[in-house]
């Protein structure tokens, strides 16, 4: 049976206390929805906090690596895609997940964010900061929303897959 | 928790018989080994029949799809992969999957066959003809297996796996 | 002999008549530098234009097409590298790019220079607008260059060659 | 102006005398007939050969390579297309492909035959042994040539080209 999958976007190493934290939350509450989790599957930054937040709930959680071996997936992804094409694969982060949100924001996070709008998706911004806000609202007008807390994130999500 | 992930390869449209029920049957027993299926995803020839057998004694199915949207994808698929890059994706396949085996043979299925002996891991044929054995064991000797039934080829990918 | 590769991103459809005059002059001073021009390659907006002005300047056109087959390239392409991967070629052009210039913005663009920054590289930006500026130039300080015409694009774009 | 491009696929590093020599050959036949050059890029066996030979005549060569920078590309490659993919490039050289050569047989030249004849291709096989000879033209009748000598394998593929 279907199941619908979120994808949650975020920085690796550069991410902020507040990124670990939102990426926490938002994991326990995509595993509280019945969602599985797709990430970038690394154990770093906002990839490895939000597995942990969904396993810590009892979430599937779904890791698509830049990697071709599972070295370096956070020990949080219970299936690893390994792709072996590096930055290539963020274009697979956001066909394959039914609502997309963004976590903090950094280059590959910059680059997910426009695929997922270059691919008609909707795409929901978390903490991202303002000029992150103005240049992606004004880019695609209508497919950018914002939210202020992994709550609000994961209830427009529901939104998005129209549940 | 990581899981086990045990691809089949095999033909879609252009798929035998004895290839469907093959395939089922593997489908049928991977899902009772605990592992996770990982097939081309798509709702023909071997793909549907091995999600299908999956599901069929409650496994859970992942398909990474050559195309960017669902539609086109077996039914029997839990979670798919929208990779969006024709037979590119077929790397990702081996890459991802911890035992691989070939459930008849095409042209696709020998790309598999090849990318997955390219990547160094050992690949399972069954039933794919004499042609097909003499040209990848004599290409790879020590890493092609043959089986003739899909009991056989379970027992082979235990043994991959270590269990 | 090795050639420079310069590749330039920019909208297809939604380009402004004002991208499309800069394009055209990028890819006449490019094919002037006797540098090789890479673009996306589709017979559409900026690509079109680009390859269109390295032609009147006899340039070299290479372009790195997100389809299986030659259909919908832009004439003005000497060289169609076929990837059938869609928008995850993306990150093929900017890789394969020595330098990488943006000739206005969508969201095709977006993810090219995000991708271009997240693999160490610098961008330049040719009126991509205040917004497009302000979030790159805050996300990646010291990599994200801006020139207002195309003669400056060029003359920063020999900057980065070190030439 | 579009250029025809002929693909030339080989073992790298496990590449025999004969391969390397054939393969050399084939590079310049190809380069005298104005025909670009595409190989996987390599400085390893028959791709470093193949583009040596055209070099020899004055080609111009085109490397397609698995990794996202240029080192261990052939000093005879002139543009190098970075896909950082690993083997899931080559499904890239056999679309970009107006004609595919198999010059020598190992694993991913396996996988590039197979991907060829996947995407509705004809192979031209030169040297690769009877087992493989009968196991792809048993499995796509009608679409596998066979080559005794590097002239033998450019005439057929003027026939594919129309030429």
């Amino acid at each position: 049976m279907r199941k619908w999958i979120v994808g949650v976007m975020g920085p690796g190493e550069s991410a902020r206390a507040e990124d670990l934290a939102n990426a926490f939350e938002l994991g326990k509450l995509i595993a509280q929805e019945g969602w599985v989790l797709l990430s970038g599957g690394r154990a770093a930054g906002v990839m490895d906090a939000v597995n942990k937040g969904a396993k810590d709930a009892g979430g599937l959680t779904l890791g698509v690596l830049d990697k071709a071996a599972r070295d370096g997936a956070s020990s949080a992804v219970d299936i690893a895609i390994l792709t072996g094409m590096g930055s290539a694969r963020n274009n697979i982060n956001v066909l394959s997940s039914d609502a997309v949100i963004a976590c903090g924001m950094a280059a590959g996070t910059a680059s997910e964010t426009a695929l997922a709008l270059k691919a008609g998706k909707k795409v929901i911004l978390l903490n991202t900061g303002a000029e992150s806000e103005r240049f992606f609202q004004k880019l695609v007008p209508g497919r950018v929303l914002t939210a202020s807390s992994a709550a609000e994130a994961v209830e427009k999500a529901r939104g998005i897959l129209g549940e």
